[in-house]
C-alpha cells in the first residue's frame, strides 16, 4: 500500500509499504471495562481501517524535527472505513482514540489510556499511524461519525477532543474570563470548545484573517498588536511555540490557572518564578476523549471546514506536508 | 541604628542607619477586614519592633544576586519587640507576615494581601527589612507569639508558613504518596508541615547528615545515590535549584500534582513537554499564613531548632551572610 514514512530522518513516499500488523488486541468484557491481551483474556484482532482523509497536525511537524524518536508512518488525526474487523464495525465510518492503552493497567482502567505506562501511540510512539492508505486500530479505539458529520468535519473529531479535554481539567464558570493564547488551528478549537461553558473568552494572536475566523465563531478576539495587558483568570497556551509562555505566564492573574496545550520538543530558556510568586496553576492538557467532540460536530456547536487550507493526494504527500510547515498555514489534509 | 544594607551591587553594615519610618498604614474595621490608607479610612502608624533574633534565607542570597532588584535592608525572618505604635502591641513579642497589603484591594479583601498588586514585600521588594535593629511593621502584618516558642523557634515563622501553605492550595490524603526533593531547611519543613496530614511523605536530598535530621522528624527518607526511580501523587520541588525541576517533573505520576517552592531568579533551561505529555498540574507556592505555623511550633508538631546552624551578631552580618551562602548550609541567624 502506499504509506508516508519517516526513517528518524527523512520521510518519504513508499508506494509498496506493508499493510499493517496487528499490534494491541483487546476485548469487551461484558460491559465492564475493556481488558487488555496482557489481562490473560482472549484477545481480538484490530480493525483495519481505509483512510478517508488524514490531518497533519504541529505535533507532526515538531516530529520531523526529532519529537518522540518516532520512526514509521506518521498522522494520528483521520476519518475511515472499517474494511476488517469486528463485524459490528465492517462498513462503518469511524475516527479513532490515538493512545492504544494495555488495557490491563491502572490508568486503563480508570478510562486513562492516554497515560497507559505502556501505550504505544498512533504515528507518534511506536505505532503507524494514518499518512497511509491503511491503518491499523484497536476495535476499542474507534468511534463511529454520525451521518450528518462530513469526512471534512470528522478528520478534526481528535483535536477537537484535545480542546475539549480542558473542560475535563477545570471547571469554567460563566464570568470567567479567559484568554486563549494563539490563533492557529489550536488556539481556533480550543477557543470554541471553551466558549460552550458561557465563560468570557478572548482569543489574542497576530493573524488578522485567522482572528476574523475566530470571531465568525463567537469569540471576541485582540490583535497582538493591540494588546493591553491585563490579568485573565484562565489562560490557555495554544501558540504551539515556546515564546508564547512567557506572555502566557504574565497574562494570569495571581492564583489563577495557566492551561498548557502546546507540545514543544526540547529544552528552551524559560523564567519560572512568576508561577512561584504569582502562584499560578499550571496544567497540562493533551488528548481528550473524543465523544465530546462528536457530539459538538453533530450539533454543529463548533465550526471547523474554515480551518481546512487545502486537502492534497496522498501521492503528493511531501508537498503537503511542506506546505503544513508553512507559518501562518492552516489545515493541510491528505486523501489516500 | 545599626543595620546591614544593599545597594544593588555590595552589602555593608551601616552604624548610623536611618531609623525606619511608616509606610502602609492600616486600620482595623471594627472586627472585619483590614482597610488601608488608600481606602480612604483613618490610617494607624505602623509598629516600630526591635528585632531579637532574624534569619538568612535562599530569597535573601539570590537578592545578593540582582533577585527583585532590591535595595535597602533585607532580611524578612524575625522575632522582635514592639517597643512603639499601637498601644496593645508594645512590649509584646511578635513575628510579622513579610507582604504590606495595600489593604483596598479584592486580593488584600480576600486575606490575599499576599498577592496584592500594590503590595511591598518586607526586605524584598520596596520596604526595608530586618537586618536590623529596629523594622517597621504594620501592626495587621504582626502575630503575638505564644510563651512556650522560643526565639530560636518563632524566627522559622516565615519559612514554616511557606510550608503550611501548601496545605492550603492541594488536599493531601493519608495514603497520598509525596516526595519531597531537597534536603535544605525548606524540603525540611515542608516534609514536616506535610507529615501532618498523614500522608506518605518521602524526602529525597543529597546529604546524608540533612536527611537523617529530617528522618528524625518522622519522615522516611531517600539518598540520591539510592534514588529508585519511581512515580509519586504529589512532588515537592524544594532543592532551591533550577536543576530539580527536571527531576521533579520525572517523579510525578500522569495527571499528579507538582508544587514549586523553589523561587529561581532569571530564566533556565527546562524541557516543559513532559507537563503536557503527563497533563501534570504545577502549582506555584509562596508565602503562607502564620497562625498554621505558630500553631504548629506551639503544640511543638515540628521541630525547627535542629536546622539552625550558627547565630551571628548583626555586627559580624556579612560573615554572616557568606556563611548561609557556603553549599550545604543551615540556618544562619543573626542577633542584632
Amino acid at each position: 500500500m502506499r504509506a508516508l514514512y519517516w526513517d528518524g530522518c527523512a520521510l518519504s513516499l513508499h508506494t509498496a509499504h506493508p499493510a499493517p500488523t496487528p499490534r494491541t488486541s483487546t476485548i469487551e468484557d461484558g460491559g465492564s471495562r475493556i481488558v487488555g491481551a496482557t489481562g490473560g483474556r482472549p484477545s481480538i484482532p484490530p480493525a483495519l481501517v481505509k483512510v478517508r482523509l488524514a490531518g497533519i497536525c504541529s505535533t507532526d511537524l515538531q516530529i520531523f524535527k526529532g519529537y518522540m524518536g518516532f520512526k514509521g508512518v506518521p498522522g494520528h488525526e483521520f476519518v475511515g472505513s472499517v474494511i476488517a474487523g469486528a463485524a459490528e464495525f465492517v462498513g462503518r465510518r469511524v475516527v479513532g482514540e490515538i493512545n492504544f492503552g494495555c488495557g490491563a493497567c491502572d490508568a486503563c482502567r480508570r478510562d486513562l489510556s492516554r497515560h497507559c505506562p505502556k501505550r504505544t501511540v498512533m504515528g507518534i510512539l511506536d505505532a503507524d499511524g494514518a499518512f497511509a492508505e491503511l491503518v491499523s486500530v484497536p476495535v476499542n479505539n474507534l468511534h463511529f461519525v454520525p451521518e450528518n458529520v462530513s469526512d471534512e468535519e470528522a478528520v478534526f473529531t481528535e483535536p477537537l477532543a484535545a480542546a475539549c479535554e480542558i473542560l475535563t481539567q477545570i471547571q469554567l464558570n460563566p464570568g470567567d474570563d479567559v484568554l486563549v493564547l494563539g490563533d492557529g488551528k489550536l488556539g481556533n478549537l480550543c477557543a470554541q470548545a471553551l466558549r460552550l461553558t458561557g465563560a468570557k473568552i478572548s482569543a489574542l494572536g497576530k493573524h488578522a484573517d485567522k482572528l476574523a475566523s475566530i470571531k465568525q465563531a463567537g469569540v471576541r478576539t485582540i490583535q497582538l498588536d493591540d494588546w493591553q495587558p491585563r490579568l485573565f483568570d484562565v489562560v490557555v497556551e495554544a501558540t504551539g511555540s515556546a515564546s508564547g509562555l512567557e506572555l502566557a505566564l504574565s497574562a494570569v492573574r495571581p492564583r489563577g490557572t495557566l492551561i498548557l496545550k502546546s507540545t514543544i520538543a526540547g529544552a528552551h530558556r524559560v523564567s519560572l518564578a512568576p508561577i512561584v510568586i504569582n502562584e499560578i496553576n499550571v496544567i497540562g492538557s493533551r488528548c481528550g476523549l473524543f465523544p465530546d467532540a462528536l457530539d459538538a460536530l453533530a450539533v454543529k456547536q463548533v465550526s471547523v471546514t474554515p480551518l481546512i487550507e487545502k486537502i492534497y493526494s496522498l501521492n503528493d504527500g511531501l508537498a503537503a506536508i511542506s506546505h503544513a510547515a508553512r507559518p501562518g498555514a492552516r489545515k493541510i489534509l491528505l486523501r489516500p
